[in-house]
């Protein structure tokens, strides 16, 4: 696969920012991510929904993901997310072969990415100080809810 | 946490197997998954729901874990599935600090269940003949299903 262009992996990254975005302004976990094909086509979008929807399940990747519907192969996908995904959901680009994941942060939270560098994957990590003022700021105000859905 | 008595483990499993055979009579995949509490409380049970919803991001345990709702901890939990967890699947259960993991068999599909074990997980292995005979049935009658279901 083709290195992503740095113009692109922000745009895509704007999708998932947008997300988080809406996702706090619902009183929400703020991160959010994107499912892009390789041509560019947007297959899905979403925002962790513990509090909208009560649902622990749905983190920012797996909402995208969930949007994106039934597919038969994730080669050439790529899944922008606002933070690095968590065990939860690098366990998911691991088994459905999703070849790459763009990182908008991982300063406030450090989850499995190294892992799946290790298993193939192409990691892109943005340091995006957007991202990262975002986090911090909602886990500065809200410790236990962003604990809660970390399983910490 | 105590191990767990082997007549417990099957009764577990009877609920999880219970949910795999009703998602192979609509048409699904079939796995099956519980969520018990120490106490031995159901918190949640569900199956595979790709096909039934079209939603690629319901498996077994996802689907439990969902319908257990929001819980602040998972400590002293079991999930029971009737096969080995997927790296999606056994990311949940390390994210959120599951405790034990009860598994029907890994025979017909071996997932992350070793890499739960290395990392404090306690993963007990029933190798139970009906949970593999109706994972042999299914992914002979429709391998392309179960192939779209592992992202292989």
């Amino acid at each position: 696969m083709e290195p992503i262009d740095p113009t692109t992996a922000r745009a895509w990254l704007a999708t998932a920012l947008a997300e988080a975005r809406a996702g706090l302004a619902e009183g929400g976990v703020p991160v959010g991510a994107a499912l892009y094909d390789a041509d560019g086509t947007l297959l899905g979008r979403g925002r962790n929904r513990r509090v909208q929807d009560g649902d622990p399940s749905l983190h920012a990747e797996t909402a995208a993901f969930r949007a994106a519907g039934r597919r038969r192969s994730y080669r050439g996908t790529t899944m922008v997310t606002t933070l690095s995904p968590c065990w939860y959901c690098s366990g998911l680009v691991r088994q459905f072969g999703i070849s790459r994941v763009v990182i908008g942060e991982a300063a406030t939270f450090h989850g499995g990415h190294d892992w799946l560098a290790e298993h193939g994957v192409e990691v892109v990590l943005l340091d995006d100080p957007e991202c990262t003022a975002t986090m911090r700021e909602f886990v500065a105000r809200h410790p236990r809810l962003w604990n809660e859905d970390i399983g910490d």
